[in-house]
């Protein structure tokens, strides 16, 4: 299958090379300069389940693809949120009519932007469990097992299948899954607590999740994405949902770690995703004439925090 | 006239130095053994209006009060919001059936303590514009003017005039106030956005203030303020809250300076009075029915602040 992989961070860098050396013609795009020139000079290095991996690979930068012919049959979206927009510009030239477009990204509502480019019918709504990790440009970190689950938005699950098949072929453990939105939503409510108020606390997960208003602060927020779910058919069971966020507390295994929106704009002053968490439930919210003030003023702080720290 | 000054702090020194110096019995009642030590020994030392003062002055600790005779004709109130309680209660048996009691605590809902103790009709709410600095045990820096107003909350005008006559022999620009609830809340609304804002995003009062959330954040949290306020009798300005709000903002005068509850949660590790302003306001708002998300999601997160820093 000819696959573009759009965002090629340490996500797309793990897809990219399971699909690479599982016999498909994979393209990476991506708009970091220096890890663009690293990957074409020496290659996609790092470790792959502990062994040492040094893969030559195709890859470009997304200002540059003018000239490229390339018909993708599979583009596999791993994108920050803010840039997919000018990622999907982009790859125009490069997506047919038979184009499957397969959205990864973290957050809700990313298939109202992929919408305005590829028609309903070629889009897979997915969630994945896997990680990675990037140390440095052309250098990645991959371990560990994972999962995706996807589902086609114009329940065209024949197609979908192939899609899936291709995935397995590469160990990626794809599944079609009927309820593809509430798995986006129940991630996102975890993104939605954890993400934000460790941001805006300077905290840990363990740290927050053990002060005593924890309990009552992520129980408002879930029922605030429970309340907007509603309006998109999601049942968001949310004892199951709290369940899971509080398995973040927890200090021996994960509840010492800093969410990933703390890295971006507390150790590296990046702007946030934030817009696309709490704040796309704050938008949604205001459209279906739901009060969603927690995810609104959360959404708010983060954005002063930004600013106040010059993020870019 | 014999008057306890409750709380000895900046604020109350001030108060207690400037009607001592003007012929009033007065009596120093705090909770800082360092602070009690040294005045006792060595007498309020530090600066009036730029001159030198080291002044002979009583002062208790509350804890030892039982062996004190002392029949106050006011008690003026500088305690700390969550001390308050206690001190009422320390004092009890100095405080007669025609002692005033004046309340000068910043914040919302303390005459609902002091009532505990004092009937209605002796109990003067007021609001102050002076400020004051303590450098250390016993050291204060006094200058510049204020004025504070106050009104009886049993309309006991008369008897109040006494207390403000004697406040202003000591240059203390008391006056009457036929609103003093609105005056309160206003000031409250100026420290129930600066104070738990600041504190929470780390900021100054500019940084904040320059961000394009600030408005909005301010706004939303000003009407809760607002609408709380209506049930109370007060019908807050709200155009002159916010524009005064937006003074704070001001880099070339206090936009620089970090508020108050930021000194005491970032800087000395103390726990905030967050309870007495916006806590105030979320739980009055509870009572009447009244929705208050931005404070309360602001008392939550300080709360959450408070106990991973550890504050005492």
């Amino acid at each position: 299958m000819n696959i573009i992989i759009a965002g090629a961070g340490a996500m797309g860098s793990r897809f990219g090379y399971m699909l690479h050396k599982t016999g498909n013609e994979v393209v990476l795009v991506d708009g970091w300069p220096d890890h663009i020139e690293e990957i074409r000079t020496n290659g996609l290095q790092g470790t792959f389940n502990g062994e040492e991996i040094k893969e030559k690979m195709t890859i470009y930068n997304q200002n540059e693809l003018s000239n490229v012919e390339f018909s993708a049959d599979l583009v596999i979206l791993f994108t920050k949120a803010m840039q997919l927009d000018n990622m999907m510009n982009s790859l125009k030239d490069m997506v047919g009519e038979k184009t499957q477009v397969l959205c990864l990204l973290n957050g809700i509502g990313h298939e109202d932007v992929v919408k305005k480019y590829v028609p309903e019918s070629n889009i897979l709504l997915g969630n994945t469990m896997w990680t990675a990790g990037l140390e440095g440009p052309g250098h990645v970190k991959l371990f560990g097992n994972g999962s995706l689950e996807l589902q086609s938005l114009g329940n065209d699950e024949t197609t979908a299948q192939e899609v899936i098949e291709v995935l397995n072929k590469a160990e990626l453990n794809a599944k079609y899954s009927q309820h593809i939105r509430a798995s986006i939503y129940k991630k996102a409510c975890v993104n939605g607590t954890m993400n934000g108020l460790c941001t805006i606390l300077d905290s840990n997960m363990a740290g927050f999740g053990e002060t005593d208003v924890a309990d009552s602060i992520v129980e408002t927020i879930v029922n605030e994405f429970a309340a907007v779910g509603k309006h998109e058919g999601v049942e968001l069971d949310i004892p199951a949902v709290l369940a899971q966020i509080k398995t973040c507390y927890n200090r021996e295994t994960i509840g010492l770690h800093h969410p990933s929106m703390y890295q971006d704009l507390i150790v590296s002053n990046r702007l946030t995703e934030i817009d696309y968490i709490n704040g796309a439930i704050a938008r949604k919210g205001e459209m279906y004439g739901v009060e969603t003030p927690y995810c609104t003023f959360l959404t708010q702080l983060v954005h002063a925090k930004e600013q106040i720290l010059g993020a870019k």
